[in-house]
Formats: structure tokens, sequence, C-alpha cells
């Protein structure tokens, strides 16, 4: 069984280079550095590894699809840029965030001209012309979407949602960027319309997978590994399955007026946390945040089936597996850690 | 002679439907309303007639350049959102720009979304798909341009540049988009390359004049036509080509220190602005930069003269005319008018 994160790693480091390869000296010398500043500091390269595989996996010429894993990265991070000054975050992965070092009007503008520099790469992909359309389409799809899932996050927020808008919040807001690279690296590989679809319905699967889990490990994980302890998420009355399925489950008046009180609640002490986390293990709730990260990932793993043996497709079955495999919660590749 | 503000406000009309057509009802609903907000506001549509008569003025069929003209008013809007953020302006046209409306995030979020909503439609023109790669070479250059034009701006801000950083930050701010959106048409149209290249030339010295003329009308306008006192300019001490001028020119040091000390002081009195004036005046500066606007709409003229005649072609020559023909600064096609 391959070591997805090994893996994983060796090509992060191979598209380092290409990553850093597509913004030129140009002036404002400013701006451009702004532009530089989040693609350039390296990370986990989950999304661009993810188009290069793809493209593998359908049997394609990878090389060709290095310049949309260079586009995707840029999106990424042109939407990191933007969220960290809707959030006011200072701080990303330890470091100052862009709007701290550049100021606000030039980290809008670095966001926008990496969006615009992605779209150059891609008007420019070696593939027959027919194709861009279809890589362009599911792509701006995806950053509409995105859009949208973060204005979800942003509307929901110190609100408990239904299951259904959490679902379709988290599909919107990590997903379907995930899935428009894994789509797009099958467009540029050569496959059909249906293989397409079959590797998006992958990967938007494993990024709901990948998002639920990293909320179970919030609350059922080894807070010595996860590097957070268990109330973060409920002092902070973070949205998940296990919440909304607790909150559809508690048939006692009084359990559910006690949990509702602990959630959200800033002041909660670690004992009150802890008793929240049991009220949700009694509901179910965690097994069954549990059992439905499994499902997704088994989903994902078997949708791609009809793909020939490879490395690539040992990759991607791979690190479905790691998705719901592992106990490090920071370090998920795919939430959008800070 | 054709009158270009008529054709172009019944062009506008025109427009105006398909403009409104493209955002689909969705949810989250307030993330739909603020992207819709600019771009169903109506306004001058200056940028899609250009790519619609370019179309048409190279024999091409000009119902396939609407869905050019919209993604680019798309853009258009997206750069305006944004602006007013950065800016921290909080009226457009008289009416509350989008951040005051929606909030920060949101006006943020529109932004981004109009910007790959632009994509989706550019995506999907009814054109060669080897063609579409071309339209998305010119716009996405453009808004990398833009973003760099936008720095510009900022980093200028209580400078005097010389002439060469004025002319490229105001090319870059404002002609850019408007010749994309020139070129994007005339490729749709079946251009060839050069024809393509000349017209994008032709959209930019136009771009040009159009904006030289508004800073010749902001200090030797008629103030009760312009809707603007002769102060205004010089009191925010904007960079035009007059003042880069007269700086260059003045020999006198004391005049030059006079000019300077009036030069960007809110506090300067009516006397003292009238007085600033009449040193750019005395300098040859005020001529000069008519002159320049005037050259710039001459070249943009006489780069279309292979086009074959049409309505299309003399919509485009009289606009260049009414650039340098105008007594209303305010209502400028171009400008990004609040």
């Amino acid at each position: 069984m391959m070591d997805a994160k090994e893996y994983l790693k060796k090509m992060s480091a191979e598209l380092d280079g290409p990553i850093k390869s597509y913004i030129e000296d140009e002036d404002p010398s400013n701006l451009i550095e702004a532009t530089r500043q989040y693609p350039y500091r390296g990370g986990k390269r989950m999304r661009p590894a993810m188009a290069v595989a793809c493209c593998g996996a359908v049997g394609g010429d990878k090389s060709k699809a290095v310049p949309l894993a260079v586009a995707v990265e840029y999106i990424h991070n042109f939407t990191l840029i933007h969220d960290d000054i809707m959030d006011g975050d200072e701080k990303r992965r330890g470091m100052d965030t862009c709007h701290v070092v550049y100021g606000e009007p030039t980290a809008i503008l670095a966001g926008d001209a990496l969006f615009a520099k992605a779209y150059q790469i891609m008007a420019d992909l070696d593939i027959p012309a027919e194709r861009i359309r279809d890589v362009l389409q599911y792509v701006s799809k995806a950053v509409w979407d995105l859009a949208r899932g973060q204005q979800m996050d942003v509307n929901n927020e110190g609100h408990i949602v239904s299951e259904d808008v959490y679902i379709e919040t988290i599909k919107l807001k990590t997903s379907v960027l995930f899935a428009a690279a894994a789509a797009g690296g099958a467009i540029i590989g050569g496959a059909d319309k249906k293989a397409v679809e079959a590797i998006n319905t992958y990967a938007l699967e494993l990024g709901l997978g990948f998002q639920m889990f990293d909320d179970y490990l919030g609350i059922a994980g080894d807070s010595s590994k996860t590097g957070k302890s268990v109330g973060n998420d409920i002092r902070k009355g973070k949205c998940t399955c296990m919440v909304t399925h607790a909150i559809r489950s508690i048939k006692d008046p009084k359990v559910l007026e006690e949990f509702k009180s602990i959630l959200g609640n800033m002041d909660a002490t670690d004992e009150q946390c802890q008793r929240a986390k049991q009220i949700m293990q009694d509901a179910g709730s965690i097994d069954y945040a549990l059992d439905l990260a499994k499902k997704k990932v088994e989903n994902a793993i078997s949708v791609i089936q009809f793909l020939p043996e490879s490395e690539d497709k040992e990759f991607m079955i791979a690190l479905a597996r790691y998705a719901i495999d592992r106990d490090v919660r920071f370090g998920c590749p795919l939430c959008r850690s800070r």
C-alpha cells in the first residue's frame, strides 16, 4: 500500500519549481511580491498534485497538466488572500498574512492578479483547443461556487444550520476547486466525458470525507496529536455533522438545552466541553459522523475503480484512505488551515 | 457624421438585456444580489459596445460578440467593486457602494464571483475553440495589467511622477480592458492577427486620449458643464500630463515653488487654484496636454483606416472624435466615475 503522505511530498517537491516560475519581475514590485507571497511559501500542494495524478491516471502525459496544476494553486492562493482579509486573520501558517504585510488594497489586488494569471496560464495549455473550454468550465464554475460557499459560511456564522446546508457549504468551500483540479487533469489527459465526471465525483467525495474526518478529529482526536483541544470547536460553536446529528437526535429536552448552552459559549470550561462531547457520544453523533466520512471515501474509491492500474490510481486511492486514517488534524491537505 | 453619444446610448440599451441575463437565482441570495448590483444598475456600457462594434467592423456576426460584451462588463464591474473597497468610497453614481450595502466580505466575494462568471461565459463563446485562447489571452492579460495599474495608482498617491509613469498608469488602469474588449470583439469577428492588433492599438490610444482630455477638462473646462471646479484636481494634487509638463518646463524657481505649494494643498483658495492654472497656461502645459490627447485620438483613427466602411467603423471613429470634442467631464465613458 502506497504511503499517500510520502508520495504527496515527492510530488509537491516536483511542482515547487513550476509554481515559482510563472510570475515574472514587473512593475510595480510590491504587487508582484504580494502575488508571490503565498504560492512561493510552499505548502501541501494538494490541488496541483491531484491535477497531475488524474492526468496520469487516465493515461495522459503528466507534464501537460503541470500548467493547470500551477493555475489551480494560484487560484487557491488568491482565495486564501481574500479569505484572510475577510476574516481579519493576521497569521497564516505562523507567518504574517498578505494584507498585514502589504496592506489591504495591495492584498485585494494581489488576489485579483493571481486569478488573472491563472487564466493566462490556462489559455496556453498545450492541448487541443476544444478541451480548453472544458477545463475552463470546471475551473470557473468552481471559483463561482467557492465564492458561494464562502458566503454561506459567512451567513451561517453563529447559527446551527441543517446537515444539508452544512454539507453543501463545505462542498462548495473546499471540495469544488479540488474536484475541478482533478477533472481538469483528466481532461488534459484525454479522458472522455464520463471518466472526467467520475474523477470529478471522486474528488468531490474525497474532499467531503477529508473535511468530515477533520471535524471528527476535532472532537474525538487525540488532542496531543491534533494540536487542538476538544473545547476548540465546541467553544467556537462550529457546526459539524456531529452537532447537527446531536441536535436532531437528543430526545431529552433538558439535555438538548444543556448541549446548546455549551455550544458556542466561549467561556465554557473544559469540563463543560467534555460534557458536550459526552452528549454527542451518547446520541451516537460521533459514530455517525465517522461513518459518514467513511462512506464518502468509500464512494470516492468506488467511482474510480474503472481506471486501469497505475501508480497514479494507487495514489488516488491511498490518498482517499489517508483522509480517514490519520490522527493529525493540522496537516489536513484540504482544510484551509492557517 | 454619426453622433457617437446617441449611437452608444442605443447600443447600451440593446446590451442591457443580455447583461442582466447571465446571473441566475442561486443560494446564497445576498451574494447573488451583490454580484448583480453594479452591472444591473446600467451605465455607459462603453466596453461592451466596443466589443460588439469591433466584431461588426471586421465583418463578423455581432450577436456572437454579445457574451464577450457581458463578460467584459462583469470584469469591469468586479474591478469597480474592489476599487471602492480599496478607496473606502461610499458612493458610486450617487448610490451606495457594494461594500456599504452588503459589507466588505460579501463585496470582496461578489467581485471574485463576477470575475469567475465572466470566464464561465467566455468558455462558452460560439466561436472556433482555437480563437477562445486568443480572447482569453487578451482579457486575462488585461486584468493582470489592470491590477498593476491600480497598484501603481496607489503607489503614486501624493507623488508627482514622471509623464511616462503617469501615462503607463492610466494605460494599465483604464485602457487595457477597453482594448481587450475591442480586440476580443475583432477575434470573435474572425479578424486576422494583424487586424486584431491594430484594433487593440486603436482602443488603447483612444482610452489614453479619453483620459487625457478628461484631465484637460478638469482644468480648462467650463466648470458649469464639467460639474467640477478647477480647484478640484489641483487641490487633490492630481498628477496629469499638464502637471508633469509644468514641473519640467517652469524656468523660474520661485514660480515652480509657488506652483508646488498650491498643488495638493487641500486648503488652497479659489484664487490660488486659478493662479496654478495660470502658471500651467503660461508654461504651455494646457496646450501641451490637449495636443497630446488629440495626437492619441488621431493615431487611434489612423490605425483602423484599413477597415472597410461600415456603420461600426463609423462609430469607432465618431467615438474617437467625441473623446476630444466634448465639454462634459462627468459622463466620460471610460473614466471610472463615481
